[in-house]
């Protein structure tokens, strides 16, 4: 899916924000880019250095001289853009927008376009009107225009979720855990050691137990120990059990 | 609840970085941002650039020895992490991490730290180790690093949208507790005090620490204990020491 998304830039006026763009490209795995009339050199040293190694985007980036050319082949274009023009147009966030192209791409010839526009004016009308849809990030409104690289950054991101999403299941929960979790048993054994340590620290009198067993039960549950933590917190009850009848003898 | 965020920036080698996340957080209605030692001046000629009309956070952003003095008063803090480490710690993505602060925030004292490495080399493991959670970015396998100011347009902007979504406050969370949220410090005079005590009992060697205090902080950091509870476990200890204190004689 993502290798059908194509990243248009328009009338950039800064080679910096070039190769920021093709590094945020490159973080979420998209790599088409198309520049229409951009305003300045693509490949400078600046576009290098802020693409971080991803300038091989810039290389490769295609270049137009009309929005018309850059998207000629694309079978959905949308225009990223702020909130309300003169005449209303479909308008989706970032994360409905996102949430179409697993299906979208399912098409055989499906490309699509992910318009930007320049630093300081955005999109005109007509090239708003020459895409399908429009996307708007939702932003401060007293602050609302981001820097170029960081729209496509949120964009991308929010493509490279829905791809995620949309492929099969990953493993990487059972993967994150490196070990098992505590069972009842192990934990109802630990609260008794528990118990009996606290009374042996005369920290708890069983007569007079106030809730404090309770809070603690409630605390460990809490944080779902794993087996290993569990060993841990056991293994200090036993030394400090040890200690103090060394420290008695 | 965006007023309640921090974003910490740990080590930041270049002033141009620091503008650009100004301008992402404040695109997204964030203002609270926090520097630790940064290695190169916050206010100059790039940054303001960068900033591009939030240069007032530069001048409000506070300057700080330590990630340990940044936050302090957090009760939550959560570190931009790229994926496995040799200690697995608990790990949200950038939207189950947005999806739990509405609630987080409903906490009276509550202040959450989103914290962000150097560029080179992100954030070391104790400073990883300090935090509650880690939150990785989904990248491209192949081309991981993201830009500072990426990564943090890219947390806020799911931070803005979860406050969007959320709307009118729910309360559930703070009827749910009973006790205000233990803040940093307290967990980190916590987490002394319990090393000094397994130390006493013969459980810990300072000199052979294997992973003992990090398997420790990471399953009570994962608890959220609250002030009453870290009351009782530091209740705990100093019976511990004192007993041992009083057999010894």
């Amino acid at each position: 899916m993502l290798e059908r998304l194509r990243i248009v830039l328009i009338g950039t006026s800064h080679p910096g924000n070039i190769g920021a763009v093709t590094r945020a490209m490159h973080n979420m795995g998209l790599s088409d880019l198309a520049l229409v009339a951009p305003r300045c050199e693509a490949i400078t040293q600046e576009s290098i250095s802020r693409a971080s190694g991803a300038d091989h985007l810039l290389h490769q980036a295609t270049l137009h001289p009309t929005l018309e050319d850059a998207v000629a082949d694309c079978t959905l274009a949308v225009g990223a853009s702020a909130r309300s023009r003169t005449l209303p147009w479909p308008m989706v966030s970032p994360r409905e927008l996102a949430a179409r192209l697993p299906d979208e791409c399912q098409h055989d010839n499906a490309r699509v376009a992910l318009v930007f526009g320049r630093e300081d004016s955005g999109l005109t009308n007509a090239e708003l009107q020459r895409c399908h849809a429009h996307v708007h990030i939702p932003t401060n409104a007293d602050f609302s225009s981001l820097n170029l690289a960081a729209a496509v950054q949120v964009i991308a991101y929010e493509c490279r979720l829905a791809w995620l999403e949309s492929a099969p299941a990953t493993t990487s929960a059972a993967e994150e855990n490196d070990s098992e979790l505590a069972s009842h048993a192990d934990l109802e054994r630990y609260f008794s050691h528990l118990e009996r340590t606290l009374v042996a620290v005369d920290f708890h009198d069983p007569d007079k137990p106030r809730q404090l067993m309770a809070r603690l039960r409630r605390l460990y549950l809490r944080a779902r120990p794993e087996q290993m933590e569990l060993n841990i917190l056991r293994g200090i009850l036993s030394a400090t059990e040890k200690k103090i009848t060394r420290s008695e003898k």
